[in-house]
């Protein structure tokens, strides 16, 4: 296979795109009452600046203010890294070397007493030291702020994630050159991560290939299992495009007559739930209304107990972000939200059905499915 | 190239193991006067139980107590691939369902102003939430507690340790085969990273190629740079083998006559000092002391300003782990403990120069180096 060369799949925003969205991210701040956001390497750093380099233990954070500049911590060897990114946001930074006292540092950065609000992901390590270092009036969450901007897609990040859930969908449509009689769950993962990347993924970041018995766990990954003919197969694929945005998608497929005679039943109600969920995600509705609608349909054909996740996930530079589609989340949606649409019935001892199609909700409040593979369980 | 089938690569601790792994944590938490260690997915979870599941934003945890037996709380939906764990370890297990609130049931798993110790890979958005359910009277990062143990490896860690780095020697001695004038970085990178792979690597973690002017930012990793002959290469690789211990190593070559007159003095002053660190590092001396004998040759050579990194870090199941030798840590070296030692050169526009080996420290005090590929600038 040849690479595609879809520009959409390394498409990356304008610097000045990056500075309106962290405009916004200072006012949402300013709002909300914060006197500091501090971001870490990660998706948020890579939707702000468009680059998130890691540094393993080193501390790298992004300040936020609703009153003066951003302002990058970087550790002094990393700092070559951050300079096209630094030169073309005219971002104030503070370079650091090893040694020095990271976490004072970035508290000096901070104004005494502040309300703060950080990265999601920031490790422990790092967020202990910052909380002795900086004695914050208050602490809380940086997603609160970072999340909801990030939840709405605007058009090039709608065409990003359209883009790449095509690349998918041309796996999972191909899915008989690798999904055969007589190979482990382990050679076929490993032939379709390398066909996620012929056909435009950066990475396969997870391949689930889980036969017979091993679907019945939501989770499962690829074992040395020897799939046969007759087995029930979910496979759920994806990982990001060169533009940060990330696939996800789920079949499941039957190689020959099914050995459980339950199984067309079963993946006919999951569908139908599908069907169900994707239909009440529209603007407005609350996140856990998708969830119940999706359920509603399984617990209404008796197999409520075995829907044992979440309906879905928000997806964009991160696979599982917000909105999540699950009981307790009165959220509601909004246009330019995308994210996953998943029920599944998993029966211990006998086999698993999931699929799974990533939803876009456009401008006028309807859903739109961006994965388009056949749902049939015939591959 | 055929995949080796050398045991060592593979090699996992027996169950048995793992319950003496975690007599000894608890043990230390006592000593500490902690009252529950809380761990998560990743190394630790690893080195203690032998599987580390991640659960993206779902929590898992493993709570280790002086008083009681370990508990492990899991998403319902990841259960099934701990149950193999679970049985081997005899684990108390606390499953809980998509909508529970997975941190009241951490809090409630945990004694009351208890003082604790949680993983430092902990996310904010876990902690946070855990510090606000859980109400500590004190809590500090695991790590104080796990790294002492973790740093010191055993007679099999350090068998796969030594494995895994004659893995990744035999890339390095073989780097003719994908180093030459001509091509990218980036293609260089490409094939290296197969390479590692096919000589025993689970996957190739960091592959750093760095040429040129490049070789002056140390976490350069790979670009478009075509590789011109007469231009000084930093080649810095490594990842795990499937047993989770990691290989990391670097040399920098030169492919035909230096274009840059001062290089080959400046590689002969690396390697000095890296043989000075090395020298230094044995037991009882401190770390920062091996990192002050590499940084006195290079001083004294007149490039002291441009040996802008620590002189190393410990590496096992993770890459970069405790012990760090770097100015201010005065913990003394342990027999065996495994580090690297890489002192380097960076000089901005022109090029770097680094050179690392991984170092094992004997029962009989004395460092020995896992790595043992040439370490000339001639490939």
């Amino acid at each position: 296979m040849k690479a595609p060369t879809d520009p959409l799949l390394t498409w990356a925003p304008a610097p000045a795109d990056h500075g309106a969205r962290l405009r916004v991210l200072a006012e949402a701040a300013r709002a909300a009452g914060v006197d500091a956001v501090v971001l870490a390497p990660g998706a948020d750093l890579r939707y702000y600046l468009g680059h998130d380099q890691g540094s393993h233990e080193r501390l790298t954070a992004l300040v936020v203010r609703p009153d003066g500049d951003p302002l990058l911590l970087v550790p002094a060897l990393e700092r070559p890294g951050w300079d096209a990114t630094i030169t073309a946001l005219g971002l104030a930074v503070r370079s650091w070397a090893d040694g020095e006292d990271a976490h004072a540092l970035l508290a000096r950065a901070l104004p005494r007493g502040a309300r703060l609000a950080v990265d999601d992901h920031l490790p422990a390590r790092h967020l202990l030291a910052l909380q002795r270092a900086a004695a914050p009036a208050d602490i809380g969450l940086a997603g609160a702020l970072t999340a909801p901007q990030r939840a709405c897609k605007d058009a090039d990040e709608a065409a990003a994630l359209t883009a790449i859930a095509a690349a998918n969908d041309r796996v999972q449509a191909a899915i008989t050159r690798w999904l055969r009689p007589g190979r482990t769950e382990a050679e076929v993962a490993a032939d379709i991560a390398a066909a996620l990347v012929a056909e435009g993924h950066a990475r396969a970041d997870f391949v689930i290939v889980a036969s017979g018995p091993n679907g019945a766990a939501p989770h499962h990954s690829a074992s040395d299992r020897v799939i046969r003919a007759g087995d029930p197969v979910v496979v759920d694929i994806g990982g990001p495009a060169a533009s940060g945005y990330n696939s996800d998608s789920t079949r499941t497929y039957c190689l020959g007559e099914p050995n459980d005679p339950e199984f067309a039943h079963v993946h006919a109600v999951v569908c139908a739930a599908q069907e169900a969920g994707v239909g009440a995600a529209v603007v407005g509705a609350t996140c856990e209304s998708v969830d119940a609608a999706a359920r509603a349909v399984v617990v209404e054909a008796g197999y409520g107990e075995h829907f044992i996740t979440r309906t879905g996930h928000g997806i964009g530079l991160e696979v599982h972000e917000p909105p999540y589609l699950v009981r307790g989340n009165t959220d509601p949606l909004a246009p330019g939200q995308c994210f996953s649409v998943e029920p599944g019935i998993y029966l211990p001892g006998r086999f698993g059905v999931r699929v799974e199609d990533i939803v876009l909700l456009g401008a006028d409040g309807r859903p739109r499915r961006l994965n388009d593979s056949p749902r049939g369980w015939r591959p």
